[in-house]
């Protein structure tokens, strides 16, 4: 165990570098914060670099055996990490995107709000699905807010973020995915799910515009959700949920 | 119009007390925040005892007759406001219960997150419910956070806070209604939709501790949604939103 006092210490700056996505692309890690997230980080396939764990509670902590542990003055913790009460313990780990993501998953086209894309995470994994794809321009999946919104689902979903998400959905596409496009003038969802077999991937989009153009010309089916009152629109996690709960149904 | 220019006249006193719940609790009244906003509240059944007006912007405002209008310099309507950009107009609007909420409800216990109770009033309004029953534990109704979230919705759907909620099912229970609790340990859901009629009461618990026991007990259904990944629950807005809409299927 090694112990680090000073803020301008170099591993202590390239650790609080991590709260931006700069940082994280640049190192190619991210922070997670807290007893439970640690413990799924460690307990996950994510390579863990480092655990960083407050000097003054060691005792408290179950640490674990192979990876590097840091201890660190309160300050110095609280300076690294995103949430006020981190409970004693941080972990430094690196990205890892898998090279296949699965049969069912679901798409972000520039879903925006963290706590949306981190919530719809959370969703995928308890629905039963396998991955989640998300375009560059969706909030960054390793931001402490959207960490927080997965509960741990980080670990458990295979995730990749693409710069290219026509050219991704196309690649699948040929492959035999079924592309649902979720936007509001499309045919009634419960009507379409009889005729959606696996592979299948849904397409979620932003917030404010909706699935993005190139990517509604892709989608073998476009789906609808019923507006029965005078609301117009879904919560773009709920609209996420109430789909990928009804795509699984029966399964 | 009545032009009012000081912080410390006492409408705008009053106005300003609107943000913090003691302060609506007193004056009955609750503050709605944009041109979108107030245009839906005064198209609604709701009584709007005044509309505050930024006196620069006032040709750009479509102002309604027979409502009282203020006129206030930028920094005073700001003042007023909890939004960082209210669009020069915010209203104060008197709250009002319905005696019958309607026979699909939505029942919140403990519901603690704004965001969370907002959206899922949005989800009621959108899926075709006619009211939701929050429990004095709930984030009130009618603070800045949840009346942004509800996108509207506050106006159309009706609603009702009540200091016992156990009382309210009890009643609800006797005049027919089913009461399904949201619990962990409950039955699947889409096993128990077949056997549910109206009228019923979908309650939703809060985040940390879900349903309360006293509402538990006087359930009729009791039923969970599939956990199928890891995840050990789903956000709350989330899961109300699949139950609401899988409630709604086919009707």
């Amino acid at each position: 165990m090694e112990r680090i006092t000073s803020l301008k210490n170099p591993r202590v700056l390239g650790w609080r570098s991590l709260k931006d996505r700069k940082g994280r692309r640049e190192t190619g890690c991210f922070l997670v914060e807290g007893r439970k997230m640690v413990a799924e980080a460690l307990a996950s396939g994510f390579p863990v670099e480092a655990v960083l764990a407050d000097e003054a509670r060691l005792h408290e902590l179950a640490l674990p055996r192979g990876v590097a542990v840091y201890a660190l003055p309160e300050h110095v913790l609280a300076a690294v990490c995103d949430t006020k009460t981190p409970q004693g313990v941080a972990a430094v780990v690196r990205i890892t995107e898998p090279g296949h993501q699965g049969r069912r998953l679901a798409v972000l086209d520039g879903v925006q709000d963290p706590g949306n894309v981190g919530t719809i995470i959370r969703t995928a994994d308890a629905a039963g699905f396998d991955g989640v794809l998300l375009s560059g321009q969706c909030a960054d999946v390793y931001s402490p807010k959207v960490l927080r919104a997965t509960m741990g689902s980080v670990f458990r979903m295979n995730l990749r973020v693409t710069d290219d998400l026509p050219g991704a959905l196309a690649v699948l596409r040929a492959g035999g995915y079924a592309v649902l496009s979720s936007q509001l003038d499309g045919e009634p969802f419960d009507e379409a799910v009889p005729g959606i077999a696996e592979p299948f991937v849904l397409v979620i989009g932003s917030e404010g515009n909706g699935v993005s153009e190139p990517v509604r010309q892709l989608a073998t089916h476009r789906v609808a959700l019923p507006m029965r009152g005078g609301a117009e629109s879904l919560n773009a996690a709920v609209a996420a949920g109430i789909m990928m709960y009804g795509l699984m149904r029966g399964k």
